[in-house]
């Protein structure tokens, strides 16, 4: 088998670490696998070096940051392979220009557009055990570009469809995938299986186990996706098309504190205000999630609100005071102390059910609502940030998902 | 003009430092100048990374080595490059892939086969600043290779012979080259012209101003070198061709504590052997400084010595009890206690009395010599380590090195 095995930066930050993982790799390769591993920055490396840069200069470029920060993968990755080679492995690193990763040409945010497998086939049938930087690639100018936070999450997902691996396996400091944020809501449990579908709606609500990106990857290019965890030899949880084991009205409670909501009052209400709007966002590359336009009042005043990441608040803010006059609004408000908490389950979409049972459980928990977004397996909504763990407990605990329930 | 300029690790250790240094450069642009800059990783970046690799295994790999390495120097042109586009300038950080550096394939120890200017050129007309990592290169894998300790001079001198640049300025933390150590001999004085072939001895003997490579290829390319000081305004001090203007017998004094003495006890007196000690010692990368062969015994025995840098005394006492049955030798001794003292001046050839006042002074400083090595413009002799600082001012004293002097 050829497997791709991906490590977060906790698995491998500090000496003790790195050994732990080169003992699983050299394992995977003792089986008779190809393994070739992709691996983040050490620990909090990366955090390091932007507060390095932000010492410097509080706005750095993009590009000048991407040449930064994609040492910290390179510096895992050669360690790594000293730490093979010390067990009595043999390894090799390679960084995204030795690989050939190409991406789109936006620094901080670039998308992969081709991998060359040839290096790594070559050095794979030296018997190497190949390491790749993750989170990293090279654009068309032969300049370093970075996926993104989690984008080593994509680089791995990328990797095993390009090189047709068997199993793509991503290491984290977790179980799996669980029913609800564990530290949170002391019943979550762990799945054994779910959908590409379901685990889209949980990574794009934050529950921080997989990079978004890397499920839409592994979705497009069938990847067997499984999540486990570097510390434990529990079988992790497997990602992948179908799910008719544990197919569950809901398979998981996510929550999301990196929200912030903005309010534009008093925008007048004629037709393409509101489109007019998100394609500022978009250009400023701010993604929008929730958005809650109300109806117009007596003086033909309308009132609309989103909500985005809090690390988009400044550009957001910036842009819209930009165009104001040009938008037409009275003024904006905003609000850091709110969070989302959603629902996801592929047993949803034919189940009206779910939404009211929901709306209880916050109910009852004595929980304000906010806004309200639904998808066709997801339920969000927005509370304050305050009561969202609360929030999370009362809601794991209407749906029972404590308890395995396969219908 | 084109000048190319290079920056040390002390030079760049902080963010202070690094806005000096970016003041610099902007103002060599301001004076109209296209400005290429190499720099070196920051403070002790090199050495911690080095310690955190011995950390996972004491014998890493010279590739996984020089992989890791090579971050040092990508942080601190991105950082640089943070830090001019924060004072308003225009810059543009690159790694050695980026550029084109091509090196020989021997990792560590790499040598500079080809630069590619084009980036460089399209950057400079574009209105950048170039930055560039020194120390490194990629051999014809494409994998990154080190110029070994000190390489970011060569890289620095490579590229304004590659770019024919009009002058390469070293930027250090001394004022230039100076006839002896300030911080041995009080008074030590910094010189305003040293030629090629002075600063060659000097370098190759630890004088820690410039790299011994760097003046080599200087030298072979006729690139003007300045040596100066990032911290202060002082000139200076150029290397270049001819020095007819300050022709000295003896331009300086140079002490080197990094020295080991091997002796080879009771030899067998046959033709070859010294040969084959000095092909093996090649062939392990070890440099052999000056060697004594005492004339053979009544047993046809003899006794060879000859000194190497303390670094790679563990590899050339393990190479030579490796082969001690071939090489027939009784035993090995090693000394590490013993250091170098030298004069060097491009007067001296041509000066027969310049030995014998050397011998003279360390004499009357009651010192003792156990080995002499000489060139042409150069004597070198090996004291003890304890010595060595009193050598040195008792030396530059008698050449009255503290004054003036053309001849």
């Amino acid at each position: 088998m050829l497997i791709v095995q991906k490590y977060g930066g906790s698995s491998v930050a500090n000496p003790e670490r790195v050994f732990n993982v080169a003992k699983r790799i050299m394992a995977a390769q003792a089986e008779g696998n190809d393994v070739v591993v992709v691996l983040s920055a050490q620990g909090k490396t990366t955090d390091g070096l932007i507060a390095k840069a932000k010492e410097i200069n509080p706005k750095p470029s993009r590009r000048e940051m991407d040449m930064l920060l994609a040492t910290g993968e390179q510096q895992s990755v050669a360690l790594m392979a000293m730490a093979i080679a010390h067990l009595g492995g043999k390894a090799i690193s390679l960084n995204a220009a030795q690989v050939g990763i190409t991406t789109t040409q936006n620094y901080s945010n670039a998308r992969i557009r081709h991998i060359n497998t040839e290096r790594i086939m070559t050095e794979l049938e030296n018997g190497n055990i190949v390491l790749v930087t993750g989170f990293q690639g090279i654009n068309q100018f032969g300049d370093l570009t970075t996926l993104g936070r989690g984008g080593s999450d994509t680089s791995a997902v990328a990797l095993a469809a390009a090189l047709d691996a068997d199993i793509c396996e991503i290491y984290t400091d977790v179980d799996g995938v669980f029913t609800a944020d564990p530290r949170v809501v002391p019943g979550a449990r762990k799945l054994d299986v779910i959908s590409y579908d379901e685990m889209l709606e949980l990574a794009s609500l934050g529950a921080k186990v997989l990079h978004c990106r890397s499920v839409e990857l592994a979705k497009k290019y069938n990847v067997k996706l499984i999540v486990r965890n570097s510390m434990s030899d529990d079988k992790g949880t497997e990602v992948k098309e179908e799910c008719k084991m544990e197919r569950m009205l809901v398979s998981g409670v996510a929550t999301d504190k990196n929200v912030s909501r903005i309010s534009l009052i008093g925008i007048e209400n004629v037709p393409g205000k509101a489109f007019e709007i998100f394609r500022l966002m978009a250009k400023e590359k701010v993604s929008v999630d929730i958005i809650l336009q109300d109806v117009g009042n007596a003086e033909n005043k309308q009132n609309i609100s989103f909500t985005i990441g809090e690390e988009d608040l400044d550009i957001a803010l910036k842009a819209l005071d930009k165009n104001r006059a040009h938008l037409g609004f009275e003024r904006v408000e905003h609000d850091e102390t709110v969070a989302k908490i959603s629902i996801v389950g592929a047993g949803m979409a034919t189940n009206p059910g779910i939404a009211s049972m929901f709306f209880e459980a916050l109910y009852d928990a004595g929980i304000n609502i906010h806004m309200i977004s639904t998808s066709e397996i997801k339920i969000t909504v927005l509370v304050d940030e305050n009561d969202v763990d609360e929030a999370a407990r009362a809601v794991h605990d209407k749906f029972k998902l404590a308890s395995v329930h396969a219908e």
